[in-house]
């Protein structure tokens, strides 16, 4: 491990992200062995003397590490601003907070866009090893490890954060003294990966894609990856959120045509596109989408997702909402019957709510009151209160 | 009214469809006037004498005219064969049943890839004007018309078809006897719009798309048709029928990577969305998927539903299907609600079955035996039986 550095974004040298290199490397799943890994990290609040109340936080597929502080070089506020933060559900005046970003990703750790071993100075790009959800895990334990942390009091993260949260939680039960695996799923649906094919197959048709080389051609697959945001987009509402947000209110009454944006969902949507591709890396998209695709908890086990679980002393809260159609609440449920089998010591609340999968990001206050209460509750038991 | 001919396609010179072209033209609800509008369709049966047993047929957004026989451009089968044929429930011993080519489409009638009437030689493409389903019906009228059909026995469709058949029984109330919309809507989600829109935006991404001017270059833009057509397949089927089919089985069980067909989800889509490029003009496509957004009977009547059927005599038989998530029961319900609300003749049937909006034109004897039964009922009331 090198010491801790604010290291260069290589794709945008006037950014610089808190991280980590360990130079052992990791060996993935794959097969394949990373040489230096690179972990972007932020902490908040103060680690206390016996290391006993570390937070992890893992974000979601275009998620990164400012989880409760404005992302300095997409200028946005932190994603999970309404639960971590002083005197929030996850209090950082109480908890030591760790929130880095996934190997594969591109907001400084390990990634696609890292340059490539071979000293070429050209990026990984597609020959960047496929990783999977426990590879990204296992990147997060070099850097808990760094810290001299042996058991994190807590881990919690949604949609493809909550993968990640039942991957710790069955790779190093020992490590894990609470999970908290939010609108999340223990294997990704045939329905879910076509919608992720779909996104590929957008970038993989933009001629500026060039097969993944796009960086030598000092240009970008903008339009391919605008039009897997979109389609991802569409999943993360719910019906009922989407037409309260927008119904079929015509931006244009005057004149009919079948290209531009004549509806406002339509103009909506080309923004959350646009402004998506300004932020994030095509491979990385390609790389992380098929992280989650390859999610499959209980395949790992014989197709017995309790035998993942089996003799977990772990807390577990799973959390679903109502309108959640990416990741339904039948989801949730079935990893909490799983834990329920090994009898685990597991909490399942479905929230009601009508904002879809987005509904883990935003403002809801039960949720965010179910997972204060589910903590105060653990720190109790750990003797943290 | 020029007279009937085996009018060539211009797009496939070697194809001829059976057409028929009105001199007169049509005027269209954007304000423009069509020049010498062609129709191209198929009949099956025989008209009886009183003229009295036409059965009108709409096809959905990808379909022709070809409903009880092969394509001879496509090679596909009849894309309602389980419904339309000698004995079946629109049995064709019976009923003459008229299947037209919608207006904008790509199977012969007049729309964006036929000649442009300013002589140049090219198509229409972008410049063709947009049309809406009540336009669809208006060319389609001019076809019975010159039957000499006052009164059509019935008009049956689905999805879009079904949003025909709705535009049918109110404009010409008084020349529907019977009318079957399945597995429709009054009007365009905010969601659907946004699943059109994801089409839309990959087709205009294509480079080959040349801003809808493709055909002067030789080109098509294949691959962001396939990706809307895979875009739109996904919400044609339940989650139930595509984990049924295909799970989260593997193409390629060694090695991991990001692209390529590695479930076999995605080799299906992948399938679907080249497959569909061969048969399909990228210009129809965003023409009649917008025509399908900018569809809101309701919105034409002060936003009351039943408005637009008031006094109506025509008899309704709704259907929807369990699973459709795409066009959901509560949609047709809501339109029987408002045909209740004016004393309409209406029954409404939700099929219980798991294959999605799909289901309207799969196997589903449910939905067939329901539509004989009602067909005869009304046979009987029309004096036809």
């Amino acid at each position: 491990m090198r010491g801790r550095t604010m290291d260069q974004n290589p794709a945008f040298p006037e950014t610089q992200h808190q991280s980590v290199t360990f130079s052992q490397g990791l060996a993935l799943d794959c097969g394949q062995h990373l040489p230096a890994v690179t972990v972007a990290y932020r902490t908040y609040g103060t680690l206390n003397a016996e290391k006993s109340n570390a937070i992890l936080i893992c974000h979601a597929l275009t998620g990164d590490q400012y989880v409760a502080e404005r992302n300095p070089e997409t200028g946005k506020p932190g994603w999970w601003e309404y639960l971590v933060g002083p005197g929030k559900p996850v209090d950082t005046h109480k908890y030591f907070v760790i929130c880095a970003n996934v190997l594969g990703g591109c907001m400084g750790s390990t990634g696609p866009r890292s340059p490539h071993p071979n000293d070429s100075g050209q990026p990984w790009g597609t020959d960047f090893p496929q990783v999977t959800i426990q590879d990204m895990v296992r990147a997060q334990k070099l850097l808990v490890d760094s810290f001299g942390i042996t058991r994190l009091f807590a881990v919690v993260g949604g949609s493809m954060g909550g993968m990640q949260v039942l991957a710790w939680a069955t790779l190093y039960p020992e490590a894990v003294f609470a999970a908290v695996p939010v609108a999340t799923a223990s294997y990704h649906s045939a329905q879910n990966i076509a919608f992720h094919e779909i996104g590929r197959q957008a970038i993989a048709a933009d001629p500026f894609f060039y097969g993944g080389r796009y960086w030598g051609e000092g240009v970008r697959p903008e339009r391919g990856l605008a039009v897997a945001r979109m389609t991802a987009h569409i999943t993360y509402v719910s019906e009922v959120a989407l037409t309260r947000k927008f119904g079929r209110k015509l931006q244009h009454a005057e004149g009919l045509s079948a290209l531009g944006d004549q509806f406002a969902v339509e103009s909506y949507l080309q923004y959350q596109g646009s402004s998506f591709v300004q932020r994030f890396d095509a491979n990385s998209y390609l790389t992380i989408t098929r992280a989650m695709d390859l999610f499959d908890l209980a395949a790992d086990h014989h197709g017995v997702l309790g035998d993942a679980f089996k003799g977990t002393k772990t807390r577990f809260l799973l959390v679903s909402f109502s309108s959640d159609w990416l990741f339904p609440t039948a989801q949730s449920r079935a990893i909490a019957r799983a834990l329920n089998h090994v009898a685990a010591n597991v909490s399942f609340v479905e929230v009601q709510s009508d904002k879809g999968h987005d509904a883990f990001l935003l403002d809801e206050p039960d949720f965010h009151n179910t997972l204060r209460g589910f903590l105060a509750g653990c720190a109790e038991h750990a003797g943290l209160a």
